[in-house]
């Protein structure tokens, strides 16, 4: 029988927390943060990402502008950038005497090497105690940034995380259910049979191939799914965010 | 003094495991796993993201071929992949009355969507003993693993993870050591004035803002850091790997 253990008990309680103490992070726990967050796996051992800490006020303050007025953005101690870089990636190519040349893949290969770091980076941050909230609006106005921070070519800010010790404890967000991790088909509402992770709001276990997987109520996990989604986050996102600005890279 | 607890223990500890044992990792270890994922930080609450765990031992073989002959996709207990997911999210944009235009944007939430749950996983999964590689392979042949798992449109997958017991300990690949997360500029060879993440062979520590920040040798910690990847891996990512059929979403 498996139990939770503390590290997944961490995992378990994590919520976004944005209100913070002024309390200092200090340098020890910062190096163990970026430590853990080097040692998460990364492409080919590319090693496709860098990451920038923003410690310039006036940097954080037009940072925090531009992702839409978070103000713990400004005053969060720590305040992390990820960045998938190419740059560095297509130098060593070169001095190796090869060419280089940033392909679709390459590019999901960066922002993946960038997100993992990110994670293991958060999770090694909340077990010292802090609190953690990824700033995707940092990608609002993504060539700002990215000029504001001087990165070279070949390198895109993917997200950004500000940390520091919880001045409340958050509420939870509702996340969706998992109703089964699959390998079965699921009717959906348009009748294609399609596979799917199912997560659902009916129950919260999972039921690898079981029942669920072969429900006599076509298309009822789907729905129960899409409606999950609180109206509000849609109306917003359906408001032009995601296009526009944010996709300036 | 902030010190390592035992989660950041086992982040650093962390190596990629590709020969597993047959002892099986059973539900609830995998119900622990998925629901340590599903606690990762996702865009607005978006989740955009799915889970497929593949068990069909012919549809393993099979993207075991396509990721590159990697034997442990074929016979580690358990194998996730992760998929970017905005279908679900655009059934309910509609199911709202709105419509929704995938974008660049939406294209990178989902993407770093994936990757952060996906990471929980790992890190979830480690903690309980077990050992995890990412298969980046499975993004060889992309459009012939969405046909075979079958996934809607507007789903891709990003990564696949095989876990299981560890047969053997592997050692460890070298990583670029942090010589600072830095918010000063560095002289790259070029002779551009540049921000770096900067991480070099030189030294393991972390000097934010300190000596490196301001160092006298201009470019030399970039050159050394592109020294740093290795180049049987960049013949290999040259060689094709990354263009053509990897692009193919």
């Amino acid at each position: 029988m498996a139990t939770a253990n503390e590290t997944i008990e961490r995992l378990l309680r994590h919520r976004s927390v944005r209100r913070f103490t002024d309390e200092p992070v200090g340098r020890e726990r910062l190096e163990l943060i970026i430590r853990s967050a080097q040692m998460a796996s990364t492409s080919s051992n590319m090693q496709a990402y860098s990451v920038i800490a923003v410690d310039d006020p006036d940097k954080r303050r037009q940072i925090a502008e531009w992702a839409g007025g978070q103000r713990h953005v400004e005053q969060a101690p720590v305040f992390l950038v990820w960045c998938a870089d190419l740059y560095r990636f297509g130098e060593a190519v070169r001095m190796h005497g090869g060419s280089f040349e940033p392909t679709l893949e390459y590019f999901i290969v960066s922002t993946v090497d960038a997100a993992l770091a990110a994670q293991n980076a958060a999770v090694a941050a909340e077990s010292l105690g802090l609190g953690i909230v990824y700033i995707g609006g940092i990608r609002n106005r993504l060539s700002d940034v990215a000029e504001l921070l001087q990165v070279p070519p070949l390198v895109y800010p993917v997200s950004a995380c500000a940390s520091a010790f919880p001045r409340t404890t958050p509420t939870s967000v509702p996340a969706f259910r998992l109703r089964r991790c699959c390998t079965g088909r699921l009717t959906t509402p348009r009748g294609r049979k399609r596979i799917f992770a199912g997560m659902t709001r009916r129950t919260g276990s999972m039921r690898p191939g079981g029942r669920a997987a072969r429900s006599k109520r076509p298309g009822r996990g789907t729905w129960r799914r899409v409606r999950a989604i609180r109206p509000d986050v849609m109306a917003k996102c359906c408001a032009g965010k995601g296009s526009g600005s944010r996709s300036s890279i």
